[in-house]
C-alpha cells in the first residue's frame, strides 16, 4: 500500500478493510486464495543483506559496526552500549517497558527492535530518522540515553589504534576515515545484517502451503479480513507508514500517555497528533511488552486492544488465539553473532563519567 | 610458593625477594637460567578447561551457563547481567573505576575479571567466596548490583520453557534441576571455559625462548629479582594468596579508601586489615584502571606504585618500561563466544522493577 492511499484511508476516520471479501471461504481453492492474497499484501524477508544506496555494505564495515554496537565506552558513563537497549539476545529490545539510560533515567517510549529495522520506511516510533545511520546518531547523544557527544566518540575511538585501523579498512577511500558520520554508517552497515529470514510465514509466502498450521492460516485470514493488514503489511508486516493510535476508540491513558504527541513533533501537522509508525510485527512474539508505551505484556491482549481501538472490532477469544498463532509464524532465524573482543583502552581513552 | 611461606614473609614486614641472586647476569647461560627460574615460579595456562571437583563440566551446562551469564532479566531491573560488569569484550571487566549497579549505585571495589578466575585461590578481592559458584550467587543478590533474589531468578527461569529444558539437560540426574544452586553451578561451568591460553609468556614457559622479546625478558628478570613474583606467581601471575596493600609504605587514601578493610571483614583477624588477594596479572594490559580502588589508569604508573608501597623500591623509567613490556606478554587468546539468543519471556515472567 502506498503512503498516500493509507493516509487517505485513515483520514476518512476508518481503516481500510481492503482485503475483506477477496478470500473465498468455502471453496476447494480457499487455501490458494489465501496464499495469493497474502502474497499481494506481504513480502518474505530476503535471505541476502539489502543494499544501501549511499553506504555500500562491506565485511570490514560490518565488523567495525558490530564492535561499535557492542562498545559501552562510547557512552558518557562507558556503561551503556547500543546493545543495552537493543539487546540482540532478546529480540533486539530490552526488558522494557521503558529503557534505562544514563543515571538510571527512563526513556519515553518502548525501545524498537533493530532486527529487520532496515525494512522500515523510517526509524523511531515517530519516523523522525530517515534511515539507520541517522537513527544511530540519536540515542548516543541523548542526555537520557547514552549522554555522549561526537567529541567523546571520536576521542575514544582514536585513542585505540585497533579502531583506527578498522576505520581505515572500512572506509578506504576517505581521506579522514574516523568521523562521526562514518561511525554511524558502520553501525548502519552492521544493522543491515540483522535480518531474520526463514520464518514459517516466509516459507508460506514462498509457496510452501504446509509451512503454516491450520490455526495459523485461520489467523492470517482474520488478520487480512478484519483489516489488521491495512497497516501491518509489506516485508515487516508493519513499519511501512504512519497511522493514528486510536482510530476508532481512544486508548487508555496508560497506553497513550497524553504528553506523547507522536509524529506531530516531527511534522508539526495537527493531524499527526498521536500518529505513530505502525509497529513492524516480525518476531513480535519475542518482544513483549507492546505498543510505544510498553504497557501491554500479553500478545493476545495486544491483539484485542488493536481490534478495539484501531478497527472497532471486538475479537472473540478464538479469533485472538488464531491471530496470535499467525503472529508466532513471524518468528524468523536470528543471525549468529560472534561477541566482539573490543580494542583495549589506552591512557589516552577518555575516562567514564557516571554522574555528569 | 605455598601460602604459609608467603604469609610468613610479609608478616616479617618485608616482602621476600626470593629469587634475587638466582639468576646469572653475565654468563652465556643467562637466558636458560631465566627460563628455569620462571618455570619454578609460574605455570602456563592449560589449553583445556580445568575440572571442578563437585561440578562436572558438560557442554549442556556450559551452554546454559553462558545464557545465564548474559541474561539481564535475572536482575531486578532486568537491565543488568553478569556481563554488564564482567564484560567479555573488554577483558572481563567494565570501564570502571567502580561498577554501576541497580539504580545507578556504585560498587565499592573495581570489578575483578572473570577470565582465568578459575585459577585464583578464591574469588573477590578479599577472597570471601571459595569458588566461582559461590561468587556467582553474590552480586546477583547484592542490593547495589543486580538487586535480585533467588525467588526472582527461579520464577524468571521457570517461566520460560526453553530454560526449563536447558536445566533438565544440564542436570540430568537431579530430581529438581531448576534450583538456585544449579543456576550458580551452570555459571561456574561457563566461567571455567573463560581461560586465555597461548600468551607469549605461556609459549616461553613451554620452552620457546624466542616467544619473549629482549625487553620482555629484561622485564621478567626484574619482575623476579625485585620481588614482584613473591606475590604475583603461579598460573595467574597472582591471585594465589593474600597480602597487605602497602607493605613498605602507606598507599595514598585515593588508592586505599580508609573504610575498605579488605580481608579483615572476612576473617575478623586484626592483621588482615588492608589485606587483599594479590591481583592476578593475566591480560592485565586489557584491564585498566588498576587496584581494588581502580584509581590508577596507567599500567606503568601502577608498576611504579607497587614498587614503592609493596617493595620499597623506586623503579627507574627503563625498569618500569621493561616490566610493562613483560606484563604485555601475559595477554592470551580470549575464547570465541557466540552471543546467546535467550529464551523469549512469557506472560508468567516477572516484570522488571527499575525503582525497587
Amino acid at each position: 500500500m502506498r503512503k498516500s492511499v493509507a493516509r487517505e484511508l485513515y483520514t476518512a476516520g476508518k481503516l481500510c478493510v481492503a482485503a475483506a471479501g477477496i478470500l473465498a471461504t468455502s471453496t476447494a481453492s480457499a487455501n490458494d486464495d489465501l496464499m495469493n492474497a497474502a502474497r499481494r499484501i506481504f513480502k518474505p524477508i530476503p535471505s541476502v543483506v539489502p543494499e544501501m544506496k549511499d553506504n555500500p555494505i562491506t565485511h570490514e564495515k560490518v565488523t567495525l559496526g558490530k564492535s561499535l554496537f557492542f562498545d559501552p565506552r562510547l557512552s558518557a558513563s562507558e556503561v551503556i552500549s547500543c546493545n543495552t537497549c537493543h539487546n540482540l539476545g532478546t529480540g533486539g529490545v530490552d526488558a522494557g517497558p521503558l529503557s534505562v539510560g544514563h543515571r538510571w533515567q527512563l526513556g519515553s517510549r518502548r525501545a524498537p527492535t533493530v532486527y529487520n529495522a532496515v525494512f522500515n520506511v523510517a526509524q523511531f516510533w515517530d519516523g523522525r530518522a530517515a534511515d539507520l545511520k541517522t537513527q544511530a546518531a540519536g540515542p548516543i547523544q541523548s542526555s537520557k540515553e547514552m549522554n555522549s557527544t561526537p567529541a567523546h566518540v571520536l576521542n575514544t575511538l582514536s585513542s585505540m589504534n585497533d579502531y583506527v585501523v578498522m576505520f581505515n579498512k572500512a572506509f578506504p577511500n576517505d581521506a579522514a576515515p574516523l568521523t562521526f558520520e562514518n561511525f554511524a554508517k558502520a553501525i548502519e552497515a552492521f544493522e543491515t545484517t540483522l535480518i531474520t529470514p526463514a520464518a514459517a510465514f516466509d516459507r508460506y509466502l514462498e509457496g510452501d502451503a504446509h509451512a503454516l498450521s491450520d490455526q495459523q492460516k485461520a489467523g492470517l485470514k482474520l488478520f487480512i479480513e478484519k483489516g489488521c493488514s491495512s497497516c501491518h503489511n509489506g516485508i515487516n508486516v508493519g513499519g511501512q507508514d504512519y497511522f493514528p493510535f486510536g482510530v476508532m476508540e481512544r486508548p487508555a491513558a496508560s497506553l497513550l500517555p497524553r504528553d506523547d504527541k507522536g509524529r506531530f513533533t516531527v511534522t508539526g501537522v495537527p493531524g499527526d497528533e498521536y500518529v505513530f509508525r505502525s509497529a513492524p510485527l516480525r518476531n513480535v512474539a519475542l518482544r513483549s511488552p507492546y505498543f510505544h508505551s510498553g504497557q501491554v505484556w500479553s500478545l493476545k491482549q495486544a491483539v484485542g486492544v488493536m481490534g478495539e481501538i484501531q478497527l472497532g472490532v471486538k475479537l472473540n477469544d478464538t479469533e485472538k488465539d488464531d491471530i496470535v498463532a499467525f503472529l508466532n509464524s513471524l518468528t524468523g532465524q536470528l543471525p549468529k553473532i560472534d561477541y566482539p573482543i573490543l580494542p583495549a583502552r589506552t591512557e589516552k581513552t577518555p575516562k567514564p563519567s557516571v554522574d555528569k
